[in-house]
């Protein structure tokens, strides 16, 4: 499955993200569908994305599934289990947090830096830097942005995009202040799940998703990816969460390099079904590089 | 390794965990360690507790690895696989969340319900029913306890644990208000790592975990856990992390119900560490039931 991204259209496509303007969500829509017209429509909560996807409000919706330094974003694991959705795209941003100020800050008098709790932590060494000032945790980083704006205080900065300095008419003061440079959010691009979806070709860069509720059975996750070793399939990612109301057993959310449209996983599939409880096919999509 | 419940001791165990008094973390203490004369010591975060520990202020800390709901507290496995501690033992607690107000609040007059937004989310059917209430993020249950009482407003009350009511002075105007009864966190007992540390007897409740980094290789996983299976040793648990500044590759944290003093597990460990970047065991202790 595959979104079309050279088919020209008229109108614009709505894609969805959860956030505020400015946020590293709406840069990853940005990125993706970069050849398409497209309208980016901002969501406060992902579980209200997703709504607003299942509705028909919007075709897409672009969300983060993980950070290569915080790990997962379980919230979104656990809608892609509930909601009937199918993935059709990835998308891997680079993360590089700026320090943003009105136009007359300067950084040794800066007292006060806003942003996301996540976003502070990954760049504490910098804040350490600066003498005066002290870490403010703010719910989003885009939102930090904006409320910098909002006080008109020259002491008052926050961390966020450069996009989220074009959107509220703020200084970038410093790029890149991030203490660890290898800090990439892979998104999913999402569909509401039909029949209609569009399968892409295979290509060497195809990826699966799906979920597993596995059997309770000594050694059920061993054969559950023996079925794909046996295959050759290689697993990009394994991820378990907690059945609600079964303590202590677990769902598995496998990433693999194989394509539904081919032998090895479509029969992986069939196998796979032998042994689960419940089996869950999210999509075959090309694999962000 | 184990804690050692039966030897009499004159001074109190010091006995860490994180938030305030009346936290769900101390009745885990408590829990733990009723059999023997012990302190506990709160402290601000996962990360000051573990410095107590490895700074000998204090000699166990409990802290929470796994919520049946939730999931993983993913802090605490990233700090298990930095700091040098041995795990010594594991507690289950059943969470009951309670509904705590001043001695003349009224559930009918109630507008503000203050606790961790966890606990409101699994209160959420209960704080619907109330009519002119709302739900009010805090950083903390225990915490948003104090606050109600600090407030000595009629209309606010805090979700938190029973312990908390008796702590800070308040009322319980409802018990179990959780919307899933099967609400249940895991806690593990850890100990400064040393040479001294005592085993247990193996048992059939004994559990073992370890930290994993494998080599980069195709079907790695599938390998590790071939080593369990054939040597008949159940997985418990498997929780994947990323490794720093390595993106898309994972370390992988295992629960199994073996003991290191036992054959199957001894051999396996060698095995693991053939196939394995590092091989961090974490410790053999007496499961929870």
């Amino acid at each position: 499955m595959t979104v079309n991204k050279t088919k020209k259209s008229k109108t614009p496509i709505a894609v969805g993200f959860q956030g505020v303007f400015g946020a590293y969500s709406q840069l990853a829509c940005e990125g993706y569908f970069a050849a398409i017209a497209h309208k980016t429509h901002p969501y406060p909560t992902f579980k209200s994305a997703f709504q607003a996807l299942i509705k028909g409000k919007i075709r897409y919706a672009v969300l983060p599934i993980e950070n290569s330094l915080a790990g997962s974003i379980v919230e979104n694991y656990d809608l892609l289990q509930t909601q009937e959705v199918t993935i059709v795209g990835e998308y891997k941003l680079r993360v590089h947090h700026c320090l943003l100020g009105l136009s007359g800050a300067k950084l040794k008098s800066l007292k006060k830096i806003f942003s996301h709790p996540q976003a502070l932590a990954q760049c504490s060494e910098f804040i350490e830097s600066l003498e005066d000032a002290s870490a403010e945790a703010f719910f989003d980083t885009a939102a930090a942005a904006k409320q910098v704006f909002k006080d008109a205080d020259a002491s008052h900065a926050a961390i966020a995009s450069e996009l989220a300095a074009e959107t509220y008419g703020l200084k970038i003061l410093r790029k890149s202040i991030e203490n660890n440079h290898r800090n990439i959010t892979r998104f999913v691009v999402i569909q509401k799940s039909s029949k209609k979806i569009q399968h892409t070709k295979t290509n060497p860069n195809s990826k699966s998703s799906m979920i597993l509720t596995l059997k309770s059975i000594p050694g059920a996750l061993h054969k559950a990816l023996s079925i794909f070793a046996i295959r050759d399939i290689d697993l990009l990612k394994i991820e378990s969460r907690p059945v609600p109301g079964k303590p202590w057993q677990y769902r598995f959310f496998i990433d693999c390099n194989a394509h539904i449209a081919d032998d090895p996983l479509s029969n992986a599939m069939r196998h796979l079904a032998e042994i689960s409880e419940e089996v869950k096919f999210l999509g075959s999509y090309k694999g962000a590089k």
